[in-house]
Order: C-alpha cells, then structure tokens, then sequence
C-alpha cells in the first residue's frame, strides 16, 4: 500500500487540483467512495436523473450537483468538482474532442453534474472478505461487456446494460452475492453468474471495454452492473455537449464505503 | 382477512376505476407494494425527483409518470393513475379545494406523477415476523410526527423528516431493524428508536398526523422515515396545482414486496 491510500480525500483532492497527481485514482484514499463524473447540459438532466433512478444497479447515483454549482455538496462540500479529477474528457455530439486535467473555462451554468458510483467500493469489501480480485492480481483494467439486459428507458434515454465481470470459485462467488448485497446503493449483487451466452456476452476472451483476464479451472465468471452503462448510454443520445472523468481518473468522496451499507 | 385480500392487483384497480370500492386499500392484495401519489407541474419535477434521489428514507420512489402519460410503465403497465386510486386530493397554491374520484378531467400533459412506497410494505414483513403491529391492532391509523431531522435540500424542496411510529418490545425492536433493513427502497431501517426527544418530538401522545397509540410497560418507540414528508415538503412550496391520494386511499400495483428486498 502506497502512501496515496493514506491520503484524506481533502488531502488527495488538493494534490489532483495543483496537477501534482494526474494518474488513476485506484488505491487511493483507501475506505472512501470514489465516483464516475458524468456532465449533461440542464435540458437532459430531468431525463437522465430518471434513467439514474429507473437503473439504480448500473447507475448508482452519489450526488447530483444543480445547475450553477461546481460543489458536490452531499458528496465533498469542500471541493470544486470542475478541478478535482485528474482528468477529465469533453464530448461534442457524442465524439472526444479533448482531454484536459481541469474544466474551468468550459463548465457553465447550464450544465448539471452527476456523481456515479464506481466498483472500486464494493471491490474493496470483496478483498476484505478474501475474495481475491483478478484484474488487481493481473496489474489490468477490469474486463467489462455490452450484455443483452435492457435498461429501463427514461425520456431520451434507453440501451443495453455494461457489466463488469471478476472470475471466482462457486464458494467466493456464494459469498460475493452476500458481501455485494449490502451496497445496493454501489451496484449492490451481481446481475448474473456462469454462462456468458444467457446474457448475450459471445466470446469472454474478448471484453468490450478493459482488458481480458484468466479464468481459473473451477472458477465462474461473476457479472456485475457496470457504471459505464450510464455514460454509455447518454452517449447515444449525442449531446451537444458532455463531460466525463477519464477512465480510471475518478472523484474521490468524503463519503467513507461503510455508511453504504444496508446492514 | 377479506376477500379484497386475495383480489389481484388488476381486479382489485378495475373495481376501483369502476367506483365500486371507494374506501383505504389498507388489506387489498396483499403481498404487492402500494404507492403513494404526488403529481406535480412539470417546471418542478427536476428538483422533486432530485430531492426523492437525496432523500431515499422518507421518499422510496417506486415509479415516475412522465409528462404526457398517465401510465405507471414499471409499477402497473395495465394500470391508469387517473381513475386507478380509490379518492384524490386536489390542491392548488397549496390549499385543499376538492376531493375527487378521478382526476381525468384536471390531469394535464404537463404532469410529473411520483409514485412513492408507502409503508403498508413493511408492515407485512414485520408481521411475518411476529411483530405485532399497534395501529393495526387498534384499528386506526399510524401515528405521525414533524421531527428536527432535516432533509437534504434540493432545489425548491426543503423540510423536516415526518416519521411514523410502532411502539414494541427491544426484542422486537433488534429483528425489526433487521427484517426493515432487507427493503431499503420502502423507507429501510428505522430512522431512531427510543427517547422522542432526541429527534424533537415534544409528546409521543400528541401525534401531528394520525392517531395516538398505546405504548405498554417493557415497550419502546421506533420510528421510520415515513412517506408523508415528500407531499408535506411539496406542499410548502404552494404549486400551482398538486394532486394526492386521500391519505390510506393508495395506488395498488404489480410489484410483489419480496421484489423489494436486498436479501
């Protein structure tokens, strides 16, 4: 464990704002919340707040930040969410047009900022009740997949489910099912287990976003909804404009992982 | 139990539609959710969906009718919220003008309606459980307190937490924390037990809404996140126009409350 895991997440958030850190924020700040940034201008926010609420699995929605504020108030009420990921993406009609470390000249007060929970919550309960976590093991980005599981549509809103997936034995993964289910509010219990093909995943070999990892003889491939889905999804709907944190590049909450536990 | 019990949801809405049943839905078709209704112009339904997202104990939405429908696509897909609620409550700038049997003819395509779990949901669980549960007991309705716990602001919408109350046993009160926490999306676990004065309730005898209970030697006071905070929040801010069920005169619908639990 670096010294980054130390870190308050005031502390690591000041850091990402001076650009002293411009890396992937996994492993730092370990037992707080980190979150997926998604930026939409205030017409689709009704809309995408309802697609949040409709598919809370994949969209877990941390903190919403209302239209002329940069302040995550719920999430980090002392922080400035248009400077505090280490990099950030901006979207024109749905195509990347740059990547930049702040959004200062670009946000305005037409644009309403969604926080999104990610996997690195539940990922580290999993660890603490022993499950081993491949794509840590592996030093890779976890495998995910477009699967044929609609989403609830919402307004303009509509697509498949993204899933994340983390091979285990039959017994971590009866475990996982318990361990998950006590964060309903981050992505909560897997959507599937075993065969790939029932939710229309072709080929396990060969993720559509992130990196493919070894499956183990006697272990199960595990699915969980994945906090892509929403940005995804969005996409689709080709806004004019659209911020997000770069993959990896989260925000890191005030908010400690275990206030997310139902029990 | 009563025949309108075992009624389907379906049956049990059509002879409400039908003005054939005109009274509370408390003990029609068991085993399914009943929502309450809070309809809304749409210039509000940002901030009210906003604050229902930040507030989840006391605002468990179950459905949201988008403008310029009047069907509860998730809850009830069969279903009409016009005439599908055995009485109404028409307000406008926040005062009551009419109850009413339908709402045909005032519904307008510029309404937002929110379907928000009631806890006639947990009721049944804690019944399953052996818990007894006073008001039913003693025939009349849950008693209700304005407490000093604020909700998280969002928007317009801002206000104290309206809690319900079930007096029992410490016994009682462990395993009701335990089979309540299994439904966080139909207010959860308690929101306090024990001491009123801790959440600013003067009198436990002197309820804001419903009726006084009995609370025996041995027993104590625990309090749920109750559902009537999002229309008594609402109706602060004197929309326009705001339509409700009449209270226990809820919305029936199709989802079985064991769909509800995490675990």
């Amino acid at each position: 464990m670096t010294s980054a895991a130390h870190w308050s997440p005031a502390e690591a958030r000041q850091r990402i704002r001076k650009n002293e850190w411009l890396k992937p924020t996994s492993g730092v700040s370990n037992g707080f919340v980190q979150a997926n940034l998604a930026v939409l201008p205030k017409e689709l926010a009704f809309d995408f707040l309802l697609f949040c609420q409709r598919n809370p699995k994949p969209c877990p929605l941390i903190d919403v930040i209302e239209a002329g504020s940069s302040v995550p108030k719920l999430a980090a009420p002392e922080a400035n969410i248009k400077t505090d990921i280490p990099k950030y993406r901006i979207y024109r009609h749905g195509k990347l047009v740059e990547e930049t470390t702040d959004v200062v000249d670009i946000w305005d007060d037409n644009m309403v900022g969604f926080l999104i929970g990610c996997s690195f919550t539940f990922e580290e309960a999993l660890i603490k009740n022993g499950i081993p976590i491949r794509h840590i093991e592996e030093n890779c980005n976890v495998p995910m997949y477009k699967t044929n599981i609609p989403c609830v549509k919402a307004g303009v809103f509509e697509g498949p489910m993204v899933v994340s997936m983390r091979p285990m034995t039959e017994k971590d993964a009866i475990r996982a099912v318990q361990v998950t289910s006590r964060f309903p509010s981050v992505h909560g219990a897997p959507v599937h287990l075993g065969n790939p093909g029932t939710i229309g995943i072709k080929d396990i070999n060969q993720p559509d976003f992130g990196d493919p990892v070894t499956i183990h003889d006697g272990e199960i491939p595990v699915f969980w909804a994945c906090g892509v889905t929403p940005q995804a999804v969005a996409m689709e709907v080709k806004p004019e404009i659209m911020i997000t944190h770069a993959p990896g590049h989260m925000f890191i909450t005030d908010l400690k992982i275990e206030h997310f536990s139902t029990m």
